[in-house]
């Protein structure tokens, strides 16, 4: 039993979950070359305009904006990536820029999600704890199946993560203890911040999250989680056992 | 097409998909027989707890009390309802009252209600829009097959129904405009503080909520609402044919 009196799996979700890397490459690719620029590397892309996801949200953490969700960052940040990769947003009609914002709500999740989901779904509370907002997370789960009890982080508690109230809130939120909670992520610094707060703790690695070419030291545990398992369904055999369901 | 332009369907919870008089008298009248009063009737007990419902809320929504859970409120009225019947609350262990307030988690839907929400929910968002709070929400849905796409309602919009806050902070979170939601509801004063609002609206009589003496009135529509169904399964042919599925 390598989770005592856990009642509620929480988990994080871009990189985790889901292939945003991939998704939101596969969508600017088709975005540049109806813009007359095909030119453009979707998938650097991607990591620019994924790069500015915790500049945006430490605007909110720090206090100098109120909670903002990230649907409106990321139409934000979406500006600077493509003037950065030599596209005036000025020149493109907004609704366009809105779709391809809403790129984060279709994105696919890894092979194992969706079956390891279903799993642990039978025998725990399983919910996002993501940065993602409400409609983002609903509409990512609708399209791909995935079968949350609840969407619950960052809007619901109206904190991003990595701060305590992210954490503590959604322990709250729960009527539990942050023990009764465990925080599935494939980030050592998300897994850290929880482990701090009192949550159990669960390290999945993600080695292609960056792409092809990501640093190794990513996808290794920085710490001794209580939990450590390839992907979703080796975890769902870990905590539940090989039996069915 | 009844409904043009409605995207999600968001549902009152108390009485619209649940039965909770039944279920709550069930667990009441298993603990008045633990305590040695079997003879207090435990409808009219329910009855009794369900009265302090509104005024409890109401505290909230005239800004005399900060935001309180729904689970809160519950337990604080299940002290009055039972002094109200000739038990002390105060000789009885805090964990059992709580257990009892766990009731409005473990409430029955509708024999309709699962699969009409089954079928809705392949063309339509479907959540509940319900003054009960995430937990008692979730605890609810995973015991009865309730297959919401996401937890919304009082706890999320800081505001209980039927203050306009509640309605237009829940199509906001949807980043939605308010006619793209319609209200499905048993109650005609949440459909009208939701028409008010500019939401699509819903009735679904439930002639039995209060009970086999429940004055006719209340499952009659009060206005003519946009749609007027028997029941969820009549709802969702209405709404999407016959066809499959």
């Amino acid at each position: 039993m390598p989770l005592p009196g856990v009642r509620a799996l929480v988990f994080d979700v871009f990189g985790t979950v889901v292939d945003w890397r991939s998704g939101v490459a596969r969508e600017a690719a088709a975005f540049f070359t109806r813009h007359n620029h095909p030119h453009v590397d979707a998938s650097a892309f991607a990591d620019t305009w994924r790069a500015q996801y915790q500049p945006a949200m430490e605007e909110v953490r720090s206090g100098r904006r109120p909670f903002t969700r990230l649907d409106v960052l990321h139409r934000e940040n979406l500006a600077h990536a493509l003037s950065d990769h030599g596209l005036d947003p000025a020149t493109i009609p907004g609704a366009e820029l809105d779709e391809l914002t809403r790129a984060w709500h279709r994105l696919d999740p890894w092979p194992d999600a969706v079956p390891g989901l279903t799993r642990l779904r039978t025998a725990y509370i399983i919910a996002p704890l993501s940065n993602g907002n409400i409609i983002l997370m609903l509409n990512m789960a609708k399209r791909a199946g995935l079968p949350w009890d609840a969407i619950l982080g960052a809007e619901v508690a109206r904190a991003y993560k990595p701060t305590p109230d992210s954490y503590l809130r959604t322990a709250d939120i729960l009527a539990m203890a942050p023990a009764e909670l465990c925080l599935v992520a494939a980030h050592n610094s998300d897994l850290a911040a929880a482990r701090a707060c009192g949550l159990h703790t669960c390290f999945i690695p993600r080695p292609l999250e960056y792409g092809p070419n990501q640093n190794p030291a990513l996808s290794r545990p920085g710490q001794d989680w209580d939990v450590i398992a390839p992907d979703f369904v080796a975890l769902a055999e870990m905590l539940m056992g090989s039996g069915r369901p």
